[in-house]
């Protein structure tokens, strides 16, 4: 009963005003898997170079993470980002892009991976994300997240892939790109009218707010961002929300194939992506995820309680 | 039991996305009264001109709102403001502020209010804030707000001002400034030892979080925004968060003396305040507190409820 996670995985530079780092393990799919990891078993599909090193394979399987997926192109480099925080760390500017051995990346699971019932599709191009789905016959819940390029260049084969999902992550901006509508609670139901009927638009550090529905929004809950005392370096606080918020579901074993899954365990959900999206702010890159244990989120579901009922 | 509320009764130009209107009742003290005039009585200290037309006045009385504190200078002009918004209402732009008799504010407490135990102090001259609190004996909770002018031209007498409030409402940009601080977490402590045990932190469509303790904080609430359908007009928002805070407090006959508020109330306090602030966004100026009615506030106050709760 594991989770499938497609997406990059990578080498990033990444400057912030903490300290710079020239290059470090990264990637959409490293950070869900690992966020993931702390609430279900989880199996990677991924494409990386022979520049790999041994030890960054090492850490994703020190959390229990199967590798069977994660093609190694011979010859091949691996995906690079390289990218510069603002003083905030709410703006990033990208230095660098060599998508190398992503450039051409066409997943490919193995045998062992259909037949998992959980599946979060990361950012790459929407008719690959829709191949992987349709090799999964058993998937009792589906969903993943987009971009604006995909948004704005590929919209047709988007929207036929989103249809399939039970639940679409965006940040406020391809919300509003996506609906064309400002508003987001306008932007939500038109989404919802897409075939989600699950949506989560992720605000950074201001949180979180979950739509519910099909076509007009059954109701929406809304969380705010958990407030740190030193963000280090946002890198992965979004795909480490995906992974929070697919893992806890997965480790409830929700089924969303009747479309009502329960509210209140999606509530949790989003608390739970967002716990993990803090831890991730905490130190550089995954670095968070060598110590973190699972008494520590818990410990952190629970000041989210604390400082958020009245 | 009355609440004090001093600082502008002005008029307003405001063009947003969704209209333009030349001139309209504005202000902070006529949005503060308003907002708090739901919860307990409220007397207002301002200065107008002889411009200042009947029927707003009339508005203000019409919610029970004193204004034998409402000096009219004869031959004067009223305060008036005139901005434009973004696109996304997120930012405004000034583009005209005819100070006309605020230029000479000099609040005079009518009698009738000196032994009123609630204080709300709006944005005006430090030492003009703490003149009026030192007028009024029997205070048995102050707070008020501050702008950016005065945190960098004022400090001295600012600091000196705020040292005898029970709390303090600022915007992220404020608290930042004054604090010398960027994390909210550090900011947040840093005020709290500069006399205020409570801390308010208003981020506008992202919701506010409050800070409470002395020097260190004890325990911090978080609110994320209330998600309107529409978004008509942005001014006064956060003016109507100060009015809902207070005016709850005071209408529960909350006594801050000891320096316990019971941490309860002050988080429903910080709710109420959004709930205000969201319904003055509705409508152009004022103008949805022609209509608003108490029920409403009390549907959107369970409506938060169900939203945030897990």
């Amino acid at each position: 009963m594991a989770l499938v996670v497609v997406g990059s995985v990578a080498y990033d530079g990444v400057e912030t005003p903490h300290g710079k780092v020239d290059r470090m393990l990264g990637g959409a799919a490293t950070y869900i898997a690992l966020a993931a990891s702390y609430f279900t078993p989880v199996k990677i599909v991924a494409v990386v170079g022979d520049d790999f090193a041994r030890d960054d394979a090492g850490l994703l399987e020190s959390r229990g993470i199967d590798l069977a997926g994660l093609e190694r192109v011979p010859g091949g480099k691996t995906f690079f980002w390289e990218g510069v925080y603002s003083a905030d760390m709410n703006d990033r500017t990208t230095l660098r892009t060599d998508l190398n051995v992503f450039a051409d990346f066409s997943p490919k699971l193995p045998e062992s991976y259909r037949e998992e019932p959980y599946l979060l599709l990361g950012n790459i191009q929407p008719a690959l994300q829709r191949s992987v789905r349709a090799q999964m016959p058993g998937l009792k819940l589906t969903g993943g997240d987009t971009m604006n390029y995909w948004i704005n260049d590929y919209r047709g084969e988007l929207l036929e892939t989103i249809r399939e999902w039970d639940f679409l992550l965006v940040n406020d901006a391809e919300a509003r790109l996506l609906s064309g509508q400002h508003n987001l609670r306008r932007a939500a139901a038109r989404i919802l009218e897409m075939g989600p009927h699950t949506l989560v638009i992720k605000r950074g550090e201001y949180g979180a707010v979950l739509f519910r529905g099909a076509g007009t929004t059954e109701g929406h809950f809304m969380a705010h961002g958990y407030l740190l005392e030193d963000v280090f370096d946002p890198t992965g606080a979004g795909d480490c929300f995906a992974g929070g918020f697919i893992g806890y579901l997965a480790g409830r074993g929700i089924d969303a194939r009747d479309r009502q899954i329960d509210f209140a365990e999606l509530r949790r959900a989003v608390i739970y992506g967002s716990v993990m999206g803090s831890f991730c702010c905490e130190k550089f890159g995954v670095d968070r995820f060598r110590t973190l244990e699972r008494e520590e989120i818990e410990s952190r579901y629970r000041e989210f309680q604390t400082c958020t009922a009245f």
